[in-house]
């Protein structure tokens, strides 16, 4: 029987150090939120959770670090530890590889500022798409720092709004939130042209959606 | 806008009472372990992250309190605070769906109580294969209950054994773990035939695993 003895394998990497870093900084961030087991296992949780299926082994600390971080921010808003200042949006698809991607930068341009976007699969790929993050640049959007992550319990409880494309039954049904599904094309392995056109139409939605959202708040906030 | 207003969406199930019920139940069972915070957490999330995947809606409720069931014990045998009475072995496979389950289910026939068994999968199937139910079935091994799981931080830190089966480099690599690796045939959707092979070759390697974990097991105890 072959061991890891002591010590990590050879040719792995030891993530450890860098996830005690990583830990330190959001222990610091989230003091008075959550206690340090609950941010200790968000952080290990969302590590694990990315290397099942993230080809970007080498940044997974990293990535880990701002999956967890996010996660640990959706769940203090709706704790209401932390304030939300504006609209919550998520977008789910499959993969998270594209048109939740392009959906979520499109609408945090059209809102600049004014709606808050998180987006996330139920199947989540390795990457980013190349020719999802190609049609984006083309729109001077860099998708270049944006991963898949699968779908997590914390961001649909501190969404308003929960756009769905795609991926069925996947997402958990909580009241109080209003869920869209929007039937688009998968741009996954598509010519340019076409992904191009999923972009545009994805485009014309994002500014419906965020007009939608303002308008809604603005009514609540006045009521 | 369309929205699911203040209760939940015609036609869609609302699981906060069974949740609830199943979170009481977790509670009772791990007062003194975790914070309750941690606890509904761990629900909630396995909830979550089975309804991504798993075909079987109606019971998800069960299911995720069996799964927050299951890591909350391997975190609290982790932490020390839930003694590990025998060797923990982890077998992980792409889907969770075919080679791991047989595994752990003829690993845990061999062992005989002498070592506990849990199994997992990098991208999780929405439910066990049909063929190897029906093999296994052959066997007197019932897998009815049987469903696939993503692969979670807590199960690889209670580990003392982690075999691999086709799923890469998707396990978190922690030391003082023996990692095996298993170069097994896929049985999904393949004919009888084969799962049966598959199946044969997955036994074989079962019994050895399981004496040599006993052996490593009492020389460590007498040592």
């Amino acid at each position: 029987m072959t061991t890891s003895g002591p010590g990590p394998m050879p040719g792995v990497e030891d993530p450890r150090q860098l996830l005690h870093d990583a830990g330190t900084r959001l222990a610091e961030r989230f003091t008075g939120h959550f206690a340090p087991e609950t941010i200790e296992r968000y952080l290990f949780e969302s590590y694990a959770a990315l290397r099942r299926t993230s080809r970007l082994t080498a940044f997974l600390p990293v990535l880990a670090e701002t999956f967890a971080r996010e996660r640990l921010t959706a769940l203090a808003q709706h704790q209401g530890s932390i304030a939300r200042d504006v609209p919550e949006v998520l977008l789910v698809c499959e993969q998270n590889a594209g048109r939740s991607q392009m959906a979520a930068a499109l609408i945090d341009r059209h809102a600049a500022g004014s709606v808050h976007v998180r987006s996330a699969g139920s199947q989540p790929a390795a990457e980013v798409g190349p020719e999802v993050v190609a049609v984006m640049g083309e729109l001077g959007i860099d998708l270049a720092d944006a991963f898949p992550k699968p779908l997590t319990d914390d961001v649909v409880r501190a969404a308003d709004v929960v756009v769905t494309m795609g991926c069925g039954d996947a997402c958990p049904i909580y009241p109080g939130r209003t869920y869209l599904d929007w039937d688009l094309a998968d741009p996954a392995g598509r010519p340019l042209d076409e992904v191009r056109a999923i972009r545009d139409e994805i485009d014309a939605r994002a500014r419906d959606l965020v007009a939608t959202v303002l308008a809604h708040h603005q009514e609540g906030a006045s009521s």
